[in-house]
């Protein structure tokens, strides 16, 4: 069990994911970002899970990002029609169980914030979707459950009260960064929280980097240390640079969803990352957007040292780039060495733009925020002026 | 056939970069680049042709890239013992052949440049490698041949002779940039040689941006008019940004080949290569590195007018980011237009890093181009000084 | 006086960087950055000071950067033969004296930390460096007394506390950020300091930019209000973009002081400090290294509308471009207009260059500490091999 | 004499730009960019050539740019009524004489374009224009005369030709880059043309940075080699990085010309930039605008070891940098060598920019040249829309 293998002090390597590599594969709508492709396309989303276990993945997460009812229903009615929330997460479970017997991986049963919440903040009717799926998780026999991708500390609770009910160890983790949930409770409140409502693992998803995202484990951490409560910690941050984020995190740029390809972390950066999330004492450690199987072998290559192995996809990969040692040119030979790597300063081919971007939304005009808080219509020519105003 | 598409004027579109992409989920080696996936691995093969597919291709190339018998014994041992030539080369097209026949694609053997050449340079002994391959693709049944990698147009000739014997139609498209091949011999002149030796199509693959292949397939198409020589023209470039490259392509890039990623191409910058090379007369119109099915997805969705279809693929994807115009953020939505994609100047959110790169073995001092020359084996710290030296 | 014109609620601007305007003109060395050119070469200096009347100065300050008279003699054993403390600070306050008077401008007498501070922290040693100059400053009748780039508060109150003995009113800086004085003292702690011992103006100059010196402003001002104290505020900080700094400031970017032209702020840079320092309530504005007149014309130019008039060089300047609105081209015609300039992200020219640097000294290895401490004299190669080594 | 210098194999220093750095100091309005201070602030264009001077200047340059009586009566109003073309021009004459007094340097008379030349071509009545400065600088008896800023070279050989009417030595030097001239003439045509007119020293000066101009004046002498031709060459480029200009130089960049900041030329550029004119055979080396003194010192202190000698503004300056080993933090210290200095790439601290820029008027649509033919008014509105359409 994930708890067994925590508590015994093991590394346990995550997943990267899904939906943006599947869009580029193209089995997922940018947008509704919903998980359909289990029903449509299971050969896809089972290779995908199969690349991230080879890469050294312990934990198969269930393709069930926005698998609630609540946001297949309202999203896109075609779903919605053939493809019923009960369809969608048996078949996740279904796939990813059987790619984590070609190996020795866990799977998770995976919920994620709710349309509902957003939309009315009924308690029982949020907490009802949420227990929908895990019904589904139960039949299926997953081996432990994650709540992820919250923005309000609230419903992740909810999440966390639910899957609880289960029996089984929980995780939870929010996408936000070091100023706290969208109602601005701080990370160490959270993570408080969470543990008191019965999560064993608490840390962050999505929404920021890893220098971002480690930052607000640190206060998670601090924040149990100072509540004397005791929770194993997790990260599964963006494979995409975003030191320029604001607040709600990558959405906000604006090169979110279809401009990112710049900011995307090379195998060097994630290798860090990994030593860095170590070092501050986390120990389940994956990706969310952006990670891709090679990121995750990234993670499971530099920690090698203290696993004592390497993953299967490693056969694929010379340490620090030692398979360039044979190249014919005498200065690609000289890029097989870690000095090399660790130090480059990866250029982007693209001098006509910035290195850093001023996030859409911040110092939004009261204008805007009129608009927002009506949840009115606007036309795209409103919409322009108003932002091409605020924009610095 | 391919020639009966052509010829009716039809846009082909291509495939995208496999060792790129397969090395990313984690079936291919960076260095030795040896496509022995088709034998240990043809699930994740398949899978890809299949994405490429579904965005859109309409020829699957047989994944046989460096996969002459010369390259394969001698870069790898281990591949020499346990995988043959011939095996390789037959799984390539099962897999091919398989997937193409899921839809109505063409499948194409390819060969590519050999150690042989560079090494000896005798003509009956390179001829022989490619005779060796054209065999397997014989008795497979492909569809038609591209010679496809080549720096020396010498080779690309022998190359194209030989796949004539076929009778079947042959594309060639040579790995260089405006300035010619490795020789001094100039696009025009390369496409001359190719289109006498008997190619149908010729072109450009990998090693350059698409800025800078279209630029080299412009130079050929003149270097034909003037010979007054007809072919069907064809480009498969880089999905990275390389303004900054010198003569010989991306290879000598600093970032070659595990730092690329602020260079990826974004989808729209595809959708401006789409449009540039079809005005520029191309009809054959993929990728190579770097490019993802979702690259090819974007070649066909910015010639969709032109062709009076979307690939399958498109159903999971929105013209121009239209998919986002639910977004519950008004800034969001406010990206789901062609404007906003078409001006975007995405940033890398690195800050530390330059937006273009001095490439390697630039301005070769005398020292490194004996040591190159002798190919002696040299130090690293022999190596280190003598580039440390030559950087500006 | 100075006090009645800020007690008037009047904006007082100050000048500009003589050290560094200087060194570029050729009169002020680069590391020991000491003014005897006072005595070399007064037209020089006269000529600047000059310049900064023009472009809108109320202030003219001596040219007595560092000339203390342990600064004179430690650094530098040409100047200390032949050119005494005495003379240097002498024709400063006549020259100053000579251009203000040309204008309506008052003459500051200015004192900076010194040499003696840093090795001795004598309180009566140091405070007879000061003594010495005020000395001068008081033969010469200036108008008011500036304790300025004191990057220690202990030090900096001990001038203050000099200073006051004359008389007359003292206005104290520091090249302090919002991380506050050398050994740790906020800026909140440092302005109430400073006022406690008789600064009647307190504020920061010099060590980082605009944007970083109004946050530091900002704190002060809050220490000031939650001690219950007043005083007026003051900012003059340097005219390059600094986001990239430590703590110490602009010093330990690699950049200091030969390279630093890409950081060089624009006119309309200028215009956005001003109309923010005035926003925050500083009414005393000015600039340090690196503001050249056009710098304190531009603040000059901002804040016309509440001063109600123009100073004499904008009679060679058009509001916001518009001395281009007769240009022959119409591109250049187009540029005669605030919204183009307020909005103008200027491009630098150099894509092999970074736009953010790490700082030197930045996790700092223990052995540079170590050296460092010892004070020991170290080759030029092991500083390489320690900076090298910690780099990132 | 210069040619007798030059002749002898002397390098001879030129002075900077005017225009540019007397607009910072506040005496020159940018846009009619005309040099009234000569009468109205002599003192300021007297300390300007000063520093020149003494950064290494062996050619003082009157300060007679754009000093043609129709340039002068038709840009602005206020300064045809009091300051008439002769008392500009003698002004001009008497203050570099003085200066150049002070030490060994040559004066020399400059003449430019002229507006008459664009807007009616006769020949007559431009020489006219030429003629009537000429007697200007025969009456204050200058050393020699220099034809400068042409961007045709028919004015600039009709400006030659009457030049040489005096009998004085004759420089020209063309602000094109290696495109050529604005009617499309090359470097190499455009250097014949002016020798054959009687120019002994001919190259270009202003519009391009030293990398471009350097191309330029070495197509110049290929051209002139093609001809059997000789003269001396001559380089004043400007201090500003220029590697995406257009054909028509650096006014057409966004940045120009209140944005040009990030852009200025370190000292280390400059010497760089004096190395490779000296390699390349030029011998009259010296810059436009953006030049200021400590970038003529650059030029002087790099070619030191082949003249024998140090300007005097060098007392105030370290080679590479030395002034700093002891300074008191050794990182600081460690700048103090030449390998620190040129291999320095200088961040520019401004994450939100580009680091090139699209020149305006590139890609120049129809509407817009035809607007331009016509040299029609057109609203602001009107020329917003036109280039924000072909902007790209």
């Amino acid at each position: 069990g994930i708890l067994e293998r925590l508590d015994a002090g093991e590394i346990v390597i995550g997943d990267g994911g899904f939906v943006f590599a599947l869009e580029k594969r193209g089995y997922v709508k940018a947008g509704p970002w919903t998980p359909e492709a289990t029903v449509e396309h299971p050969e896809a989303v089972r290779q995908l899970h199969r690349e991230f276990l080879r890469a050294g993945s312990n934990v198969l997460q269930t393709f069930t990002f926005y698998a609630s009812e609540d946001k297949l229903e309202n999203r896109d009615n075609y779903v919605a029609e053939k493809i019923s929330c009960q369809k969608v997460n048996e078949a996740a479970c279904d796939i990813a169980r059987e790619v984590a017997n070609e190996g020795d991986a866990l799977v998770a049963g995976g919920v994620s914030q709710t349309p509902s919440y957003l939309s009315c903040k009924d308690k029982t009717e949020v907490k009802a979707a949420f227990r929908k799926q895990l019904e589904v998780f139960m039949k299926k026999n997953v081996d432990f459950l994650i709540a992820e991708y919250f923005e309000h500390v609230e419903e992740a609770v909810w999440a966390v009260e639910v899957l609880k009910e289960s029996g089984k160890p929980v995780a939870a983790t929010m996408c936000i960064g070091p100023e706290g949930d969208m109602h601005g409770v701080s990370p160490g409140q959270c993570a408080v929280q969470l543990v008191k409502a019965g999560a064993s693992i608490v840390g962050v998803n999505c929404h920021f980097d890893p220098e971002t995202s480690l930052e607000t484990v640190k206060l998670m951490k601090e924040g149990l240390q100072a509540a004397k409560l005791k929770a194993h910690l997790m990260s599964q941050p963006l494979a995409f640079h975003t030191p320029d984020c604001g607040k709600q995190g990558f959405i906000d740029l604006p090169e979110f969803p279809f401009g990112l390809e710049p900011r995307i972390l090379t195998r060097w950066d994630i290798q860090k990352y990994a030593r860095k999330a170590y070092d501050l004492g986390i120990r389940f450690i994956g990706g969310c957007c952006g990670f891709e199987p090679y990121h995750i072998r990234a993670i499971a290559e530099e920690l090698a040292p203290e696993r004592g192995f390497l993953p299967e996809a490693s056969e694929k990969h010379g340490s620090w780039g030692d398979n360039l040692s044979m190249h014919t040119k005498p200065w690609v030979r000289a890029r097989a060495r870690k000095e090399y790597w660790e130090n480059l300063k990866p250029a982007s081919g693209r001098p006509y733009c910035p290195s850093m971007s001023k996030p859409d939304g911040w110092g939004v005009t009261k204008g805007a925020k009129e608009l927002m808080q009506q949840k009115e219509a606007t036309t795209e020519q409103q919409l322009k002026e108003l932002f091409q105003k605020q924009k610095i």
